[in-house]
This record gives C-alpha cells, sequence and structure tokens, in this order.
C-alpha cells in the first residue's frame, strides 16, 4: 500500500467535514425548534439554508478533486452536537436554555472554523485553486455566524437575568 | 427540583471545559513525541506547560464561585482527540503527519476558544469579575496557540510538498 500523503489528508478531511455539515443540516431544526428569542430561532434558520449551500460547495470540491462525494463518520461533530442535545434535554423550560443553545451552536461554529482553515491551507498548497475560493466563501459564512451568535449570546444573558 | 439557571449552566460547562483541558494535558505529550519536526515538537511541549497553568485557573474560578473542582464527562473533546489519534495511527510515517496533528491540535484550540467565550460573557454576566480576568487570560493563550499553529501549518505543508 502507498504511503498516505496531503492530498490523501485532504479527501479525508472532506470526508470528516461533509458528514459534519449533514448532521448539523439535521441538528438546526431542532435546535430552531427550541430556542426561546425569536431572534436566535431566525439565526438557526438562516444558517439552516447557508448549510445547505455549504453541503453543495462540499460536493463541487469532489468534483474538482474527481472523487466521489462521500462522508466518514466525524467523532468530534457527533459529541459536539451530543452535548447540545443534552443542553436542550437538561434546561428544557430553564430561562438558561437560550445562552446553552448558542454556546452549543458556536463550539459547531468553531469546529467548522477549524476545519475550512486547514483545508484552505492544503487546498492551496495542493493546487485546488477554485476548491480555495470555494471553501474561503464558507469560512467567510461560519466566521459571520460565530460573530453573530456572539452578538445574540450578549442579548440573551441579559435578557433572562432580567 | 429547583429549575435550573445562569448559573448551574455556568457550573456545568466549567465541569465540562475542566475534565477537557485534563484531557489534552494528557493528550499533548503523544502529539509532541509523533511530531515531525521540531518547531511542531516544541510547539506542543510549550503548549503543554501553558494548559498545566490554565488547569489552575480553572480550579481558582471553582473556587471564586465556591464550588468543588470536578469534571464532567465532555464527549466533544473525545471526539476531538480520538480524531488526532487516528490522525497519529494512520499518517504514521507520513510526510503529512505533522499537518494532520496540526490540524487536530488547531480543532482542540477552537473548541477551547468557543468554551472560553461563552464562559467569560456568563462570568460578566453574573458578576463574577475575578473570573473573567482569569477567563481573558487563558482566552488570549489559546487565540496566541491557534495563530502559532496556522503560521506552522503553511510552514509544515511546504516543507512536506519539498
Amino acid at each position: 500500500m502507498a504511503e498516505k500523503d496531503l492530498s490523501d489528508l485532504f479527501v479525508d478531511t472532506l470526508k470528516d467535514i461533509y458528514y459534519a455539515e449533514k448532521q448539523i443540516y439535521k441538528a438546526l431544526p431542532k435546535m430552531a425548534k427550541s430556542a426561546a428569542s425569536d431572534e436566535l430561532r431566525a439565526a438557526f434558520e438562516k444558517h439552516h439554508d447557508e448549510t445547505e449551500v455549504q453541503i453543495e460547495r462540499l460536493e463541487k470540491i469532489f468534483e474538482i478533486i474527481g472523487k466521489p462525494a462521500r462522508g466518514k463518520k466525524c467523532d468530534a461533530i457527533e459529541g459536539i452536537l451530543d452535548e447540545g442535545k443534552e443542553i436542550m434535554d437538561e434546561y428544557a423550560d430553564s430561562p438558561a436554555l437560550d445562552p446553552g443553545l448558542l454556546a452549543a451552536a458556536q463550539a459547531v461554529e468553531h469546529y467548522e472554523i477549524s476545519r475550512y482553515g486547514t483545508l484552505k491551507t492544503w487546498a492551496d498548497q495542493l493546487g485546488h485553486k477554485d476548491a480555495v475560493k470555494l471553501i474561503d466563501q464558507t469560512l467567510a459564512e461560519e466566521k459571520k455566524t460565530d460573530e453573530t451568535l456572539s452578538e445574540i449570546a450578549v442579548t440573551a444573558v441579559n435578557a433572562q437575568a432580567a
């Protein structure tokens, strides 16, 4: 068996985030339904739409590198989303539910930011210029979503304290 | 049973990151030992020392809020570190090992950045001024570590391509 190189690592990590995005796409409507504030619900719904486009971008990247779009179980996102589910159970009907949902969502965003940042560096090195552009678009959206959630988080803790 | 509020959520999340930091503290020497480049090994060793101090800061925060310092199994960090172990196995002796280790370490950093960012917002709201200061110190270190790893990541992929 040939030694695995950076292009293998790129494909493996692409599969990891493709699986993760699909799990996130499934989780977001549940998080939106749980959210107490309209603002947070709207943010989750908006990000659900964005996630759909981000999944399509990943499929385009698989096409660019000539590989079938396939996911690979990602333990990290499973763990992160499980913590979110735990919050939804333990803090249902609590004034701290929205702060908890926000924390869970920001952990998801940061996982994605780290993965896309890594993929961008590797795509650049591997000469996949079109992939770099697609990754950049998603990366900008994830960072923007994280900022929006940070802003809502401050409003949410103030509202729950009131 | 009284309804759980933001101070319960703060304690729960503190336990989560306390557990996570201890797992990271155990994982870093293995990652340092695996690293091919001296630069990456040194970065992991430095962060190992920082993590020790970060654990002590968390213990001070538990003291501030009058709770025993106790961890609570954190599925997210387990998943993130498992992915790192997988890389160490699958890419041992591969030129892509360092890029893979870097990706794993940056996923860890981003998890911590999201958790400490959240804890800071809540500590501020709950009036734990001294805790805010301690969290801020750790948050700055985690962000700096992530930046250092990003810089090494570019060097690492260039080196493996050469």
